[in-house]
């Protein structure tokens, strides 16, 4: 673990020196990251180079979803491992070799516990619920939501036919990291993509401060 | 993970002893786990003697919901952890004390990864998937489908608002899993159930034999 948080540094050394933004995005399976992913990368990419490193325990679907949005992307499987680790990534980059002042996608490992442990070097952390999920996940899975940055909760085009509230969602990911921010939207539908497109900007202006 | 084998083997024993019929359902967060179980719960109640053991990282919430349907329910947080042990159970059951001929649920923490990896002495285990998450979920996570004897697809209500092919999904799973079962079903309109309680009362039958 000791290692990973060294090699992590590094990463984040890397990307400090190529102005590059480094997201790791989290999610249990079925949250809609990869249509999330796809959709934004269709939106941005006039406007920033996208690279994506995707991770899963087997098969090479995201990849091949992502790669025809034409954005160059690295799979990583790893096997039985339930998360990425800085290695991992370390080692994807020289593959990938982003350009400088690029945005990079990290879609870990469908989890919402292991990815939490794992510091990857990335400049900031987004995790991504769905309105088909339980709203008590931020108390079941604090550390998730402990050590993100932003909070997305997707899928606002079912919240008629779910029982889940936003509200108190909200609340109890603030109990366990009251600094969280949150967008929510629809991937699919598209409402609230905006806002998360503006944030992605205040973080890359960010970057040069 | 030896160790875990051979206390795994212990609680095989034990239930064995007392003719009981151990599930382990695993699942990924949100696929409606625990308004399954409670649905089954007051519905089997009458006819057999219902126990359960709850995993989760933090909380709970899911035992409390457990607690209101009058089964008696041990609750163990895993913290870090990211899936319950045959350790675990062992210690579970001593306290949980349950009859002879009686049906015991366990709970594992949602998690599609991890779970899979640790036999905890069940007699079958059951994976839950739910019609809101991708159809692809068996090839990205086969060892998860390769351990299950039963596959319950859940939420059919909400099939016709996502983008879900139960035909696919059945598909993959069956190629990491040729002897998997399937139910489709929706703990919420109820649809489905009974086709789940038949499956329960002829594993109870199989015991005997």
């Amino acid at each position: 673990m000791q290692k990973n948080d060294l090699l992590a540094e590094r990463n984040r050394g890397y990307f400090e020196a190529k102005n590059m933004l480094a997201l790791n995005l989290v999610s249990s399976p079925g949250s809609g990251k990869t249509s999330l992913l796809e959709r934004t990368l269709v939106d941005l990419q006039a406007e920033v180079n996208c690279f994506v490193i995707e991770g899963d325990q087997q098969t090479s679907n995201d990849a091949r979803r992502i790669a025809k949005t034409n954005a160059p992307v690295v799979q990583i499987n790893t096997g039985k491992g339930c998360h990425l680790d800085a290695a991992m990534i370390h080692k994807a980059l020289k593959q990938l070799a982003p350009t400088d002042d690029s945005l990079l996608f990290i879609e870990n490992v469908g989890n919402l516990v292991c990815p939490a442990l794992f510091d990857l070097g990335e400049g900031a952390r987004v995790v991504i619920i769905s309105v088909t999920e339980g709203d008590d996940k931020p108390l079941k899975y604090p550390d998730m939501f402990h050590t993100a940055d932003l909070c997305i909760i997707n899928k606002m085009d079912l919240l008629p036919y779910v029982d889940f509230d936003v509200a108190k969602a909200r609340e109890y990911a603030l109990r366990v990291n009251h600094h969280l921010a949150f967008i929510e939207l629809s991937a699919t539908t598209g409402q609230g993509m905006e806002q998360w497109y503006d944030w992605l900007r205040e973080q890359r202006l960010a970057l040069r401060n």
